[in-house]
């Protein structure tokens, strides 16, 4: 499997699925996966999808810029690192963010979202 | 130890090192490292800091915005993502970047880099 692909398919369902519906997001993340989202630290996917279902616009949409990934280590991790812009309905001018996931396997040959760190990209 | 406290130390200390002897951060990575600077991809301390000491520009600063930071799983590892700007000698404006780092334990109770990713967020 080649991992690059692997992230490029992962950074798709991820943010086609925020753009959708945001509380389906809650499949990726488990009880010991950890958000940074501007600095405020969240932990486990209950309290992980009731702050993205809770930000304060309704409609978005994210574009990707650029996909970069490397293996994390022997437990099968990967890591994956995302830049991008996102369209709030309603604004005028995109925002630029970056992104990073470590991706761990699941038994069931998936992979779920350990850690999480978002960042917008302010001008 | 506080972990935000050690990424912040890290950081002062990567970036110090790196404006003012780049050739000194092999000692932060090891073989097994890998660096990903704006999508290509090099493995191993030696061929890392080659790649690092032969950038394009002989004198820089780095100024930090942001720092995150989050445990990467049992075996004591640690995520630091980081946003600033990064000034070069003879330019105008300075470049934001975006960079992530993962820490993994050494035997000397300090740590050294398996994962690098770097990204210039181009306006």
């Amino acid at each position: 499997m080649d991992p690059d692909a692997v992230a490029k398919a992962f950074v798709e369902h991820y943010y086609s699925t925020f753009d959708s519906n945001r509380a389906a997001l809650s499949n990726l993340y488990q009880e010991s996966s950890m958000l940074t989202f501007e600095g405020q630290k969240i932990q486990g996917s209950l309290n992980i999808v009731a702050k993205l279902t809770s930000l304060p616009f309704q409609q978005c949409k994210h574009s990707i810029t650029t996909v970069d990934c490397q293996p994390s280590g022997p437990a099968g991790g990967m890591l994956v690192f995302v830049s991008g812009n996102l369209q709030l309905v309603g604004e005028q001018h995109a925002l630029k963010f970056s992104q990073m996931f470590h991706l761990m396997p699941t038994p069931q040959s998936s992979f779920y979202v350990l850690n999480d760190i978002f960042r917008l990209n302010y001008a």
